[in-house]
């Protein structure tokens, strides 16, 4: 296949920009576009048969309706949104063309594909599918195939159930009142990895939120986690460390 | 000084053994015991000018009825246990000797003391912190001098805190009823890092059970991690991820 061009709508930043420079790598002419620069949607339709929509969860479906109606019919949309059922369902709304919904399971800070996990929901069309195998294959990305709906449910664990632990853990943090100085002074090696946890979170207010709030199971995640604090409470509560000591040993007698 | 022999109760395995190797090398001639194996308690303080107890935290004060009686007034006794209140206070009622509490803010596997962070608790005596600081700092150890009241106070938060967000989230994700298989398969790098983490939890049932539930400030503990969560609850409640990022941005202001 030639190295047709790419458009990345979101390219200028994150994720969006980290694949930007990979299909360059692999060749292609890349458009990327930031929100005041690059081509405009109709445009980017225009000139790639590919075009990918990187931007922030909240504002995804919004991108897909004004670029979805430019895209022809042999073109492929995709996305690399952190959740899936919408996205998904607003690219074969807005368009004709081949869907596929991508979730790249990494930040832009690894150095390759290789040993990664990317999550691939194909939606529509069955030309394109064998070129994106391929291509992100042959980097070294392990690729699971599954659909916006079960993908969404695994994310809930996965991210949403992950991140709401840490920001319950840097909230709980800040409101013991210990000074961070003190804290830092007297951590441990997995302490120190959970502040720097804690910190990124804080650092990206838009994303995370996105990911814990816009996960369409976000309130069985809420209750999950609500439920486990309620259940180690009244265990300490009981007996103090030995019934929690008991339940621990349970749960690794589950696995 | 000369070098003088070290006992260590509960030397065979754990922090304790990585203790005996490292004072092994400092030239040391070192006796430990394990619960059927070695010196006595009575012998191990006839023998040794320093005896240290590294044993579960459950039983610490128990072991330092037993071999506090027996030392000499010049000798010293410490305890390498994650909490600090209990441990000292048992020594200086049960031995006429020096007494310094200590804790290791590190794990066994770590290969040396450069960079670690230990903290000191001197209750007795001035004969033997001098001899302390320097054979640790030595090492390259960070040395931390405090009380045992307000080591507690911060590894309420360092420790029982940390370790009790990641059992909940090793609760949470045993009842999503995801798969572990799956969740391998759709894991980021940040939660395969929490996964281990878990593991690890979950397979030293005794050791996160009495560092959660026998901190002096579990209950507040326990408190700030679930009003923490109703929190983000009713923030997720009222607008969805709009609220929530507005708070989180709050929290990335506060530092």
């Amino acid at each position: 296949m030639e190295k047709f061009p790419i458009g990345i709508i979101g390219g200028v930043s994150g994720i969006g920009r980290w694949f930007a420079a990979f299909f360059e790598k692999e060749g292609h002419p890349v458009h990327v576009s930031g929100r005041d620069t690059g081509l405009r949607p109709a445009e980017m339709a225009g000139a790639c048969p590919v075009v990918i929509v990187s931007v922030p969860i909240g504002v995804t479906q919004a991108v897909i309706r004004e670029v979805g109606p430019h895209m022809n019919k042999d073109s492929l949309l995709m996305d690399l949104t952190s959740l899936k059922a919408g996205p998904v369902r607003a690219m074969l709304e807005a368009s004709a063309s081949e869907v596929i919904g991508l979730h790249p399971l990494f930040g832009p800070g690894v150095p390759s594909l290789e040993g990664q996990n990317i999550v691939l929901c194909p939606a529509r069309g069955d030309r394109w599918p064998p070129w994106v195998r391929d291509v992100l294959g042959k980097g070294g990305a392990n690729l699971i195939e599954t659909t916006p709906e079960r993908h969404d449910e695994i994310m809930a664990v996965v991210q949403a159930l992950n991140h709401l632990n840490t920001l319950v853990l840097g909230l709980s943090i800040r409101e013991a009142g210990i000074p961070q100085e003190e804290l830092e002074r007297f951590s441990t090696p997995l302490f120190r990895a959970r502040l720097a946890a804690v910190e990124n979170l804080f650092s990206h207010p838009q994303l995370y939120a996105e990911i814990i709030a816009g996960n369409p199971h976000a309130s069985k995640i809420l209750d999950l986690h609500e439920r486990a604090i309620g259940t180690v409470k009244s265990l300490i509560g009981d007996t103090g460390a030995q019934a929690l000591e008991e339940r621990i040993r349970q749960e690794s007698g589950r696995r």
